[in-house]
């Protein structure tokens, strides 16, 4: 049950991204579409050679379809990133759709390397990031159709359903690989787990119950 | 009626921008809300106090409402970048919506400081980018619902709705300040114009045709 | 008592830190001492007057002080970044001491704006990192006394004393202000606390059990 | 006849550019010398091994001799860029000559990717800049030998010979690679040509006059 | 006498650079001419507002005449860096122009914050640069009229006439600021000076060889 | 006996570098660790494949030895770079420790790509950089034991130990490659030589002084 917990909150937590992240090296020439067929790896990719760049490396399609939200938190993320767009390498940008259930919740996570633009295509979504310390300031606000929110790089942030029915939001992120690190994943869920004792210590709860939720993620 | 034109074209082109660019200075602490209140001017924008920065900083509403298309060029853009949303400054990403009447354009332009990323979310259009000197080569396709595409940073693009309807689409951007640069308006409708001559020259023209089209922007 | 937990926190996550951060923006001028004097906010800080800058900006003096472990989690950072040292501002490294009491622990936290390479000083250190999603791979290693490590930008990331007597480590970090999101701040300690229906949620735990962690931190 | 033109033209834009483009990664070695040996494809250029790199490879020659101006736009630019220099890979920097005949022009472009200071060695040019929507202001200047003028990253920019003789100029470029995007090339030169219907409602003008113009491009 | 040589020095040195260099900030704007009247200091300099801007902000002039060389080194170097040319400030771009007698020396130096891209005018120079440690590999050619070299970001360099008469050289660098420090200077004319004792260790030489040079510069 | 002070002194130089230095391009994965089995060249380190990367990649061992300090200038460098630790590819940070005999000295010195931080554990530094010309300023301190010290990107600085005993500093840098350009090595010491008609007239001195310096390095 753990493992297909954790299977689902995988999937949910790649996609918890979104649109658009920045601040990436600029790019040195027109484009450098992601070569599939090279195992060379750099900083970013290796690109395809000029010539046999196609039109189609700069499209994705099926972002209007909405994902399955069958899964216990009830959203899920569509990314179009450079892994599913590979005309993104070295541009500095992505995009993402997110599918929520009602009461779905995209639990609190943060972007190694982009900040997050969000616009809210219907439903009513309860957003916030918290700021580092020692303020750790909650910013936070309810959104409806049409509003548009930011998470800056590298702060923790989440979304919830807070409408009757389903919600969709479109989100641009800075980074052609933003990357997503969810809380809950990154401490309970890790592979293999981070010492029960250091998070029971961490958390200020017994060890059992530390124990109790690495076996959820 | 040349004037109205270009009042109607700055307009549009203002908004043929988009969605969210990067590439730009990372930040230097959480957030840094562009300060409307100073008339110090730097590279970007000076910040608020912390103190002072309110959630609705991050806020910009009503990107679900279509713009009115009715211009001569039949699209209009509604761009949420720093000046719209002062919470982006030092963020490095922008958001724009675009409204298409059938057949509306949104002429060739670049964005000097973004890469774009677009998706359809109604309509299909045609878009398309050209690639620097010598070989221009021209990169197009025709998006539908759904469909995402992205327009490297600085290169000319354009689209247009092929569709029989209006189409809508959303745009990220790599910039909090894309950025555009229309051709038309910056090549005949510059203020004040260009040397006629000049432009008779670059386009193998009399110049009857370039002060004829500099009356037009 | 949860608020003197949560002092003692704030300023265990402040020091949670390091030594030096990177990937900012280039300086352009030999240096840029930050003006404690100035209410202008620019991204970084505004510079003093090259003429009123002496050789006490680039200096910060105690470093070698242990700093007092009796708090609840056995660990403090003693932070040098631009705060601290004027003489930081625009050039994009930091420093930070840590002391562990037996069994201390630096609570899971990442650096928004910085990768961290870490030595130790005196006695073992328990350390560890965890990937983004979907692999969410724990990469640990036991750290002895001249042992260096390093952990990437905006990775989750811990230490532990796992010596018998007191432990001591000095890091580099990429940044002048590196930033310190501590899980267990952020996600529990917020001002104000996030929705508690949401970390119920996300953590697949009983609301009541969230709201005694809230009530922690 | 057309295609002659957009041969000579190809030739012209690709020295349209100039001198030196900046805002490029940062290099992480002393140099990192183009090699021209590798079918490898990076952002930039794959380096050469250090052993094999010769003096020879930071040297070119013969940016004194005046470049053929025969052609239909009566100007001619001879780059220095990472293509002619390798040893430019990494260092955000190249030179480039213009030779002008009487009256020559160098048609209305831009650079994606580098800033352009411009310094007239010989003669008088009129040289102008146009910023972005919605101002579209032209800046403007007539420029006598000696004289220093700078081209903003991204910003459309032309220049002309008013003298009565031939002019010489010298740009520096803030990137290895530049770039250069003639706006008559890039309308109405494209491979393929852009639809007709597009460029006429852009221009406000007929489709024929449209392809009157692709005609000669 | 060394007063008189060290005011000299400093002249040449600041000249010493050349044209253009790079790797500095994005823009975030179109332009930010640099703002003389204003006391309030950034990273860069803070920005005109953009109705006080004028086209004469992106213009120098006499870049044309040549610098007295009357000067122990024989050189001199006329830069046109931000601060000759406030338009440069964000553009990540210089230029500058060299004129030497016959065996005018450009003393050995390097630029913090800039490669640079030469050209020769007139006359024959020897130009080199030394790799970093522990290679300290010294890349030298003899350039003629119409060669152009480039000297790495933050390598020593030096430039000599060979030629019999007068020799002039221009130079892009890769950034609005550049830099220079000039070894002697900064080794033996430092202000206050540096401890005899650790340059004569340093150079393995007699404190009064020091002392000696000290006084020259 | 010059070949052996060569030597040695590159071994010193090496190590004058530090702790961590920065402003390089942006990781745009996890991380990338240096491939040791490639021998393609990028800017930076091609990376390992995520599957091979274990978590000795990030380790380092050994810095809290002594170095050995019987050579010339009686001071040691150990430095812990992409070289030494390849899981620092692309992070931006490095360390390096400092051992100083009684008086030993770090000659004057710059790194080109990094800012260092420094910090006394044993003993007491005389420590020093010099701005760029025209001022030539020279920033010193005594730092003591606990003391913090910041040296800017590219600028000449230098250590000296002022204490009766051993003495050792820890620093971080902003680079995972910081470089070291030993001025008494770059002048004296490049293969081959720089010609010693240049450095007499630069220096000032007699060819006879130059050549018996370059005997030495």
């Amino acid at each position: 049950m753990a493992k297909q917990f954790s299977l689902l909150l995988s999937t949910v937590a790649l996609s918890l991204c979104c649109i658009a992240f920045a601040f990436e090296p600029s790019p040195l020439q027109d484009f450098c579409v992601a070569d599939a067929s090279t195992s060379a790896r750099v900083n970013g990719l290796a690109c395809k050679t000029t010539a046999s760049v196609q039109a189609s490396d700069f499209l994705f399609s099926g972002l209007h379809m909405p994902a399955d939200t069958k899964n216990p938190f009830g959203a899920t993320v569509t990314p179009v990133t450079v892994t599913q767009l590979p005309g993104l390498n070295t541009l500095g940008i992505a995009l993402a759709r997110i599918d929520y259930a009602p009461k779905g919740v995209i639990v609190p996570h943060s972007h190694p390397r982009a900040s997050e633009i969000i616009t809210v295509l219907e439903g009513s979504l309860e957003v916030g990031f918290v700021t580092s310390n020692p303020e750790n300031r909650h910013i936070t606000k309810t959104l409806h159709k049409g509003d548009v929110f930011v998470f800056p790089i590298g702060l923790l942030h989440y979304q919830r359903n807070v409408g009757d029915g389903y919600a969709v939001s479109i989100s641009g992120l800075s980074s052609q690989n933003p990357g997503v690190i969810t809380a809950t994943n990154a401490i309970f869920g890790s592979k293999p787990d981070i010492t029960s004792d250091i998070l029971a210590k961490s958390f200020q709860v017994d060890q059992s119950i530390v124990e109790n939720l690495q076996g959820k993620f």
